[in-house]
């Protein structure tokens, strides 16, 4: 399925929805402290996964434990459903202390988070 | 500082703190189920950076999200104070659910354990 | 598209021209030694992003510089198109250098140019 | 052994030895195109492994197969001699094709010889 460009209320909307990410120069972007650059690294390698899976990548940066992430997509010049998805696969990845109880799907507290 | 060759006595007694290892065929090991293959291939990221820093490497299998690490000490011909080191960290990375509490040092519950 | 199942007379042509593979126990076999640990785990990293794009895993392991890799395919209960693909692009990812003027690795030496 | 700074002319002497590399920022830097995000990230994690080992981490970005390098090492404010290692294992890295004659006989276990 093609990438479909969002509108600025749809990115708007879907923002609120979507933990820790904001707007910056058209992209979503979101930035990541990890424990050290082996977390950073692991954490990566798994987005880089999901991200080759969906071929759709990230513009990312690393300086030891902290990962920088701008999404958006060349396609359609702009935000798509795309970018959300994967943001949230990313936050999944980034914040894997999941509630007590539930399975370990990573949608929990912010303990990486900057 | 060289790999010092552990006794049996000393083994069996480090086995006993360290949690989920086992004596097989002479060589410490472990086997984890991940929830998926970007979980155990990001896991096994971060061990190889480690491995890699303490120039320590572990024989390991992997099939999709299952992690199998045999660990012993050729220089020695035998189990070493390394592969203690390096089992420790092992069970770090795999086990990144600290206490509640605990500053993140990911020596907790066996959420990821066979 | 679903994996489909090969005779055992594909699968014998189809090995004939894919350098390097046998059939042991069933399964496509490759064994590689590469330059050291870095370089071992920097190819496993590519070839998991490769499988984890087709969804179509390896069976592998890793001792220091030597990698072993089986292919088959669960879901045919034997060897499937899918393996021989994956089997194909695990030679690419291990051998670069290709045979000056034929294409499927490397393609030139500019692409790694600035 | 601690990082030791490099004087401007040291820096300078250093630089025409080092293959692609140019001071920009007051940071060596360099910028790498490769095949594909595949062959982009593979090396990344092999410069990640001898940046772990070496315990000097590189600032980087990425966007699908281009990779951009700044070194420098903040212990000293500056360049060190830490920054021209780095620099040339990530030219072996990020240049696997030897020249013809030297080692590049086709087979995975010279193909990195330097």
């Amino acid at each position: 399925m093609p990438a479909k460009k969002l509108s600025e209320a749809e990115v708007t909307t879907l923002l609120s929805k979507t933990k820790g990410w904001n707007l910056v120069n058209g992209k979503l972007h979101r930035e990541f402290a990890c424990k050290d650059f082996v977390s950073a690294f692991g954490n990566m390698t798994r987005v880089a996964l999901v991200a080759e899976a969906m071929n759709h990548h990230p513009e990312w940066s690393n300086v030891w434990n902290k990962v920088v992430i701008d999404l958006n997509t060349h396609s359609v010049k702009g935000i798509s459903d795309y970018d959300f998805v994967l943001a949230e696969k990313i936050n999944e990845i980034f914040e894997p202390f999941p509630p007590l109880g539930l399975s370990g799907s990573g949608k929990a507290s912010d303990l990486f988070g900057v």
